[in-house]
């Protein structure tokens, strides 16, 4: 007998977990900053969602999703993304009769990919994604970047790199379309079965081709960037305008498109340059998806947002050293020797906690020494002892585990005088 | 088109999920004090690991899992509950092996159970749980149960029931099994199928059965509580002795069994006996599961846990009418008129940002008066305006939007000022 966590997917046990919630924390904060407000929704969806929205040419629809049946025989699929999901519950809800717009959302959950197995990718992984729907502003675009580099700063990275582009609007994505359909068709037998299928349907996503990515024609086809029309041209020209107040640098690489059908104007990713992250330096990816809600049975409403793994995130933080606090997180270990003594630390341990001092006492019936280990080890600030004598004398005594001292405390001043003795050690500490 | 959440699930709305976040974070809060630390396990495991742990012949593995075949071939079922998924991973991490035992676990995340609709009960719900496992100390059973009772109590419950039983240890459970099937025996061709099915597998699970519990029989059944030998007895005595003297009121309650199969000694649930309610009052349940860990191929692991209902807390303080502060969360409403103060409002609302004010700007291109109503709305402390004489004199306008007061702000002086204001407004509201 011998289950194991399923292929692909990861423990995170409680030695990592600390690191999670501390990231997690700080997106919170940042998002309440820029006033961006959660939404939850659920882990699975009805499949046609993501076929509609997130493109039925794409990998991810194409091979990657979790899809099954119910017991009512709906079929349901496993969220690959959480956009589709958002613009859903906007339109579900009618958010777009919000008085406040643009509607400023956040999510951030465990999505699912059928992927190959590698390092920094798992089958089940979480994204932070934000969305602005409402407003076809490229002053929120910038926003949105903005956001998304404050989170990263937040957490301390240091080498990244800032990645835009400008797919444009209806008008010029049919313009450059026809013209990769003429580029490509004369060679199409050259490539993947993949690429001959979207040569019609959707030839941009041949520039997305992992199969065909050497082949000369890719880094000779026609650029979005020469096909903008003026409209999408001036749109691009302010987001940088925006970005450059905000005092953000970019890079503008025409050849940015992503793995998603719903894009248009801005798409941007951005990227770790750290030394030791391996093959995946792409920490964010996001864009504008004017035409989404629509698609997805709403009024006309623009919108734009970006996903990140927190997964990478933790992985860029390894990659350039980044230290986590790692301060006593435990006030007081109580240590007891026989059964009076016993039900008084079971008594005291919970006094701490209802004082909100952290506290911990043994469960296995170990001898003194024993529990004095474990008070060491779960670095803890202080031990506090009980024993007969100090029963006795309606008193116990308090250890301090950075310089030894020990001071004797009458029961009926126990809360007071720990909490001075804490204040008095983290100020020692500092 | 019109695509709409999954029939059994919902969206937390941004309106709502304030709510969550003050009750998740309470729960982590807590679970320091008591310090037990978060696991997280994935979505789905291994089908197998449910019908093992959590039982074949229970309703949950029998009719509400959500299982499924994934792209390689494998049965994976989305978790119906938490302890199986930690219980699994303890073992695969070899956690036995950790230097301070008990392992003290929490988890919160989406459960899966193809239930019926009916108010208050979701197909995905979050539940919230504790595991310690290695140890067999009843002050641990007691002290698991007063960190349920803790949550409840720090987020404002006060109509609170705590009912406990125990189920005694495998010899007292087989002579009760004995009795059990003697005395339904005789009459099961009254019962439900799946009752006659359950007779001979597992009869315990007869009295947890929806359909027949009307049956006089049920009634009438031969009580666990005469069948616990001394050691189960003794060890049920300690449990309502540490609840003593950590000041946790209980009712004991002999027909108190749980629907799961891994569980022994003791057993609780703790209810709302708020009106208004509803017919579902339990908020929490939980017990102790010695076996189970060996069950999942570990060592000899005592260990005990519960888990709650996020939904069902919530739904609880609602029906107590507690109140959920809702105090202004936006510091700076950024307003503007004209391109170049719109771009100066990028450029304010992002130093703000940067400086822990939390700030928001109009990206609808509204008139001032659209602005003003949206601050208002919006519960902005402030107002900051930036018109073109503001700009000429290098400073703005803030407006505290309780008492109308207006100053004029140097721009080099504008962080400190505005920090200065949100103090005095704090103050001023307390």
């Amino acid at each position: 007998m011998d289950i194991k966590v399923p292929r692909g997917t990861q423990d995170i046990l409680p030695s990592d977990s600390g690191k999670w919630q501390i990231v997690e924390e700080l997106i919170r904060e940042t998002c309440s900053l820029f006033q961006y407000k959660e939404i939850r929704t659920p882990i699975f969806e009805h499949t046609e969602l993501f076929t509609r929205s997130v493109g039925d040419t794409t990998d991810i629809v194409q091979k990657e999703m979790y899809t099954f049946q119910d017991r009512g025989d709906r079929s349901l699929t496993l969220r690959p993304e959480g956009t589709a999901s958002t613009v859903r519950a906007y339109v579900e809800h009618k958010m777009f009769g919000y008085a406040d717009q643009p509607v400023k959302l956040y999510y951030m959950g465990p999505m699912f990919r059928y992927e190959r197995q590698q390092a920094g990718r798992y089958r089940q992984f979480v994204q932070f994604g934000i969305e602005a729907i409402g407003s076809a502003d490229p002053a929120i675009d910038a926003e949105v970047i903005s956001l998304a580099m404050s989170v990263y700063q937040k957490a301390g990275l240091k080498n990244l790199k800032l990645v835009i582009n400008s797919l444009g609007d209806t008008e010029s994505r049919v313009a450059h379309k026809e013209a990769l359909v003429n580029h490509f068709e004369p060679h199409i037998k050259e490539f993947c079965t993949d690429c001959q299928n979207r040569l019609q349907k959707n030839p941009l996503r041949i520039l997305d081709c992992k199969v065909d990515r050497n082949n000369p024609l890719m880094a000779s086809a026609p650029s979005l960037a020469d096909f903008l029309n003026d409209e999408s041209a001036t749109y691009f020209e302010k987001v940088k305008e925006y970005l450059t107040i905000l005092n953000i640098p970019f890079v503008v690489d025409p050849n940015l498109v992503r793995g998603l059908d719903y894009y248009n104007h801005t798409a941007f990713e951005i990227m770790s340059t750290a030394e030791g992250l391996g093959a995946i330096t792409t920490l964010a990816g996001g864009g504008r998806y004017n035409g989404l809600v629509e698609e997805l049975g709403g009024p006309e409403s623009p919108g734009i947002g970006f996903a990140m793994s927190i997964e990478r995130l933790l992985l860029a933080l390894e990659a350039e050293d980044n230290n986590w606090a790692t301060l006593s997180m435990l006030d007081v270990y109580v240590i007891s020797m026989g059964e009076a003594a016993k039900k008084k630390a079971v008594e005291l341990t919970n006094v701490f906690r209802q004082n909100n001092i952290t506290s911990e006492m043994d469960y296995l019936d170990r001898k003194i020494k024993t529990q004095m280990k474990s008070a060491d080890r779960m670095k803890a600030k202080f031990v506090l002892i009980i024993g007969d004598d100090e029963l006795e004398k309606e008193s116990v005594m308090l250890k301090n585990l950075s310089n030894g001292e020990q001071q004797l405390i009458p029961l009926n001043k126990l809360v007071e005088q720990v909490k001075n003795s804490i204040t008095a050690w983290v100020e020692e500490e500092k």
